[in-house]
Parts: structure tokens; C-alpha cells; sequence
């Protein structure tokens, strides 16, 4: 059972286990430098659905069946999903996860989603109100420029502090029992909001939080950066990378600049890319987490990973009602068996 | 710590107490036959702010700091707040809810979304991963009306079948220790569709949600209709409610007309509120569930109420791609001290 460290942190004794987890992006996204690390690259990004909107639906449920298969589970085993996207509504994942009968939980958290999701799934299983969770999430380039931008049509010119929404989701089966990456310890955020208005800078407005969930983190545990492998960030970006070490540099004195990386800024190859201040959409940590990372902590070249997801909180119609954006951040921490 | 008791149900053995709940209301609900039971009536559903979305985040808001107030919590006490609202990426939350300092889960259940966050604080605190928890909702009139349907000012009519969304916000603090109503058992539902497509029958679409739930909790705990005082359903109206009734006799021979109240047809005087239906709206349920059925169970004139809120998981897109409309209900069962 989940046992509270400090004013925000849960470790949990029974370190629940990954037991499978999948990936499954865009073209682009398979063009990128993890272009291997996936489980599956569509070549074309209507996965040759109707809609964008169903094809993220489709993706997302595409990456929850191949995380069941790897994990030996089938949907009548599981006792809870937690998932969520950055449609409005959540369509990805109610339209995604419809027909497969299990319990769901739907999550708003924007790009901190994934986080959200597999610190619910943990905490689920290690106290045995679940034997069986799954966590998921998805975005795509499509849907998500259309609704919280421009018609794609339109082309039009993106700042060089913008990020490009990722085409993927990730999903992981977390499970009481079996072998594989084990969640220790989860913390959830506080929202944080430091006036931050420009909603082409997400990494900016997201930094605080991240830097806030951190140092509340290490703080808890009286841990250090060092004791991690890597603090892996959910789409801060370039921009927002560079504000969360010099956030957490000023204010805590804590330097995370040796072990940190972000989901934004491995993605793609943002010289060659064209995307600007890099990845983010809830599915672009989601798929890295749920690929390159979960595979890497399996075969113990990672051994102890505190993945952070971020969120900015705000919608089309906060921005245009003139206000600033809020931001969230949680964290999960994944250690090899 | 919660266990398992047949496929879907978590029995609660530490009863985790509601020790505060209030509810916040907007005029038009000011003026319905629970206008009595509200903490708080508003004659301007502006809120004084400066739009109606901001108008819900300061409803949300207020409801959450008179149910920390009526509980004796601060909220730096507060482990866990799990909230979310209808509109687009839960603006109403995120902004109600921003500078308290609280660690936040942000949901998406659409009018469910009460009992989504009622059941994750009451297993948060019944496994002792969180000492006190917030669950709490908000939707309005004016903010939904023009995000899902048309401008107010249009004047468009509204069809037979159509519900009313409520200008309310419910909280609720849900705590290890001190007393007051407890939850003792909750069951999360699974998204179904049957196919229906009209967006202004709301009721049609959830009501196979509601039966699911309804069989589940009632055969994983070999229970009946009339072990409840109450089987009150969150935002059915007057068709969904009918084919609630309709397909449980159908489906498993469960009769619960003499227990069964739905919030959408207690909230406004049917006949004389221009509501068609009845309500709808994460509000609509919040409000009532944390004014009048709290209230009554403290004075234990209610003794057993199961609590089941039903959402609508669409969005306008979906609607205008054609699709139908997934739906969700999750049960929490709550006892008198």
C-alpha cells in the first residue's frame, strides 16, 4: 500500500510492474531519430480513417491492444483504464477505447497525461484495488493544430518558441504482479501559473511547473539529481528545458543538467525537422516513455528514471479571453526489476 | 484498503467520511424546488466576470473553499483534488482551482465526471495514500450552451427530448477520519454505445450506461433495488430515466422504480422551467448530491444512497462527423455515519 514520504510524495512498497507497453506514431515521428525505437510507423497519418480525429482514436487503441498483447493480458483482465488526449471532449480516447468493455477513467491533464495516467495506474495496483490497470494517451499533428490553432490549410508561420504536437500515442499495462520496469514512487503537481500569456511558448508557461514538482520531488525524499539515471521532462521543448535548470538552478540550487532530458526535444531532429522548439501533444512522451525508455529500464542500461509529464492547462478560449496559462506536472518514478 | 468484491466493485472497509460538501448554484436553479438547499444562489449567472467561462471557474471555486470551510480543512491539508468540467480542455477546473496550492488530478467524464471524482478520492483515502481528498465539478448554462451547441443570443429552439445545463458546482472533502456520510463501495463503469446520435437525447444515449453500472454493482454484491433508499442517477431526465427503468426489467429483471430519483428531474420544476428533459451538466448532480442527499444522510433520513452519475463522452466534432454517442456511469455508494 501506498505509503505518503513528505507533504507530496507516495513510494509504493510493492513496486507495481510495467508489463507491456507500446508506441505507435506518424510519419514524421518515424522519421525522427527514435524512428526504430516504435511499434509501429504509419505512413500515412489518416491511418485511413474518415477523420484526423478517428485516426487518433484509432492510434490510441492501436497502442492499447499491442501494450495487452505484450503483457499477456486481454481487456476482461482489466480492472481499470486511465486515459486521456488533448481533444476536446477527449474524443481520442472515448471513441479509441469504446467496445473494448473495461472500466475507464477519463483523464484531463493535456500533455501531462501520461504521467497522470501511469501514477493512477500505479497507485491502483500497489494498493490492490486493482490487479490489472492499464495507462494510455494520444495526440496527433492534425487534429490538435486544427482545434487549438489553424485550418492546416491555412500554413501559417509558427514561432521558433512553438512545438510541434506529435502524432502517437503510448499505453502500459500495470500489473500487481510479473516482471519489467517497477513504479517506486509517484507525485502529483500543484498548478502552477507565472503569467506566462503566449500560448505559442508552451515550454515557458510548463517550465515552472515541472521545476515546482522537481524540488518538491527530491525535496520529499531527500534525493539528489544524481540518484537518477535520467529526470526525463514531457515535452518542455528547448525553450522550456533551459527554463526548468535555470528555474531549479535559482530557486533550489539543485542541478539536474547532467541527468536531464526531455520528450520534446528527442523526438525529432530539430535541426532537420522544421519543428521549431521541438515535440509535445500528449502522445509524444507517451510513445518515448512507452518505447525507448520502458525498453531501455527492461534491459537495465536505465536503472532509475523520474519522468515528469507537463501539461499547460489552458484552451483556445482562455487565450483569446486575454489569460494567462496554467500548468501542471507529475512525476512517476520507473526502476529496472 | 479497498477490496475487490466480484468483477467491478470495490468495497471501502475504513468508510471514508464526507466531512464537507456544498453546492453553488445559478439563478434559474435558485428558482427550482431544491432552492432551499443551496449554500450559495447566484441572482447573476455572470458571477460579476468578466464571461461565463470565468464566471464557472469562480463557481467551481467558491463551492470547493465552503466545502474545505464546512469540513474545517485549509488547503494546505488537502493530499489530493480530482475535478474537471465540460468544457473544452476543463478550462472551469484548471482556472477555478489555480493558486491553491493543491495537488490536482484533472478529469474528463463529461456529466459523470461527480461520481468519477467521488470514487478516486474515496479509494485514494480508504488506502491511506491521501489523508484528505477534494472532489468537486462545475458546469453553466452560458458557457456550455454556445461551446457544444450555438451562441446564446441565436434563440434556437430546443427539441422535446433536449436537458438543460445547469448553472451549478458541487464539492465535496472526503476525509480518512471525522464524520458524516460515508462511502463505503464504488464501481467504475464501462463506456458504452448503443447508437444513437441524436446530441439533444442525451438521456437515450446514457441510459445504457446507467443499466450497466446499475447490473454490475448490484450483481457483484448480490444486492437488490431496495437494499438502497435510493438509487439516485446523475443527469438522466425524463427519457432517460424512463428507458433506465425500462432496460434494467428488460435486461436482468431489476425493478428499481420505487427507489430510483435522477438529479436531472429534481433540479427544476419540470412543468414550469422551460427545461423540456430536465437538467444536465457536471453541476447539475455536484450541487444536489453535496446539498440535499449529503444533508439528508447526516440527518440519516437517507441511509443508503447508490450514486451513479452518467456522461455523455462526444463532442461537437464527433456529432458532426456522424458519430454516435459513447456514454459512461460510475457508481459510489454512500451511508449514513
Amino acid at each position: 500500500m501506498a505509503i505518503r514520504q513528505g507533504r507530496y510524495t507516495l513510494m509504493l512498497p510493492s513496486r507495481p510492474v510495467i508489463t507491456g507497453s507500446a508506441a505507435v506514431v506518424g510519419k514524421k515521428e518515424g522519421e525522427g531519430p527514435l524512428a526504430n525505437e516504435f511499434d509501429s510507423v504509419s505512413q500515412d497519418d489518416s491511418l485511413g480513417e474518415a477523420s484526423f480525429e478517428k485516426a487518433e482514436s484509432a492510434m490510441q487503441r492501436d497502442a492499447v491492444i499491442r501494450a495487452l498483447n505484450k503483457a499477456g493480458e486481454t481487456p476482461d483482465n482489466v480492472d481499470m483504464v486511465f486515459a486521456g488526449d488533448l481533444l476536446n471532449q477527449c474524443i481520442g480516447t472515448s471513441f479509441g477505447l469504446r467496445g473494448m468493455d473495461m472500466p475507464f477513467a477519463g483523464l484531463y491533464g493535456a500533455c501531462s497525461t501520461m504521467s497522470l495516467s501511469l501514477a493512477l495506474s500505479a497507485i491502483m495496483t500497489d494498493t490492490a484495488a486493482a490487479n490489472v490497470c492499464i495507462a494510455s494517451t494520444s495526440s496527433h499533428f492534425c487534429s490538435a493544430e486544427r482545434q487549438y490553432r489553424l485550418p492546416l490549410e491555412y500554413g501559417g508561420q509558427r514561432t521558433p518558441t512553438s512545438q510541434w504536437t506529435a502524432t502517437a500515442a503510448g499505453a502500459a499495462v500495470v500489473s500487481r504482479t510479473g516482471s519489467g520496469p517497477r513504479a517506486t514512487a509517484v507525485i502529483f503537481g500543484k498548478i502552477q501559473d507565472l503569467g506566462i500569456k503566449d500560448a505559442n511558448n508552451m515550454g515557458a508557461a510548463m517550465a515552472p511547473a515541472a521545476a515546482s514538482t522537481i524540488k518538491d520531488f527530491l525535496s520529499d525524499t531527500a534525493g539528489a539529481p544524481s540518484d537518477y539515471d535520467m529526470i526525463l521532462t514531457g515535452d518542455l521543448g528547448t525553450v522550456g528545458s533551459s527554463l526548468l535548470c535555470e528555474l531549479l538552478m535559482k530557486e533550489a540550487n539543485l542541478d539536474i543538467s547532467g541527468v536531464h532530458s526531455d520528450c520534446g526535444i528527442m523526438m525529432y531532429d530539430l535541426k532537420n525537422q522544421d519543428v521549431h522548439a521541438g515535440g509535445s501533444g500528449c502522445g509524444c512522451s507517451a510513445a518515448i516513455l512507452c518505447s525507448y525508455i520502458m525498453r531501455r529500464i527492461r534491459e537495465k542500461s536505465l536503472k532509475k528514471v523520474l519522468f515528469v509529464g507537463t501539461g499547460a492547462l489552458l484552451s483556445p478560449t482562455s487565450s483569446l479571453q486575454g489569460e494567462s496559462i496554467p500548468a501542471i506536472a507529475h512525476g512517476v518514478v520507473l526502476e529496472a526489476d
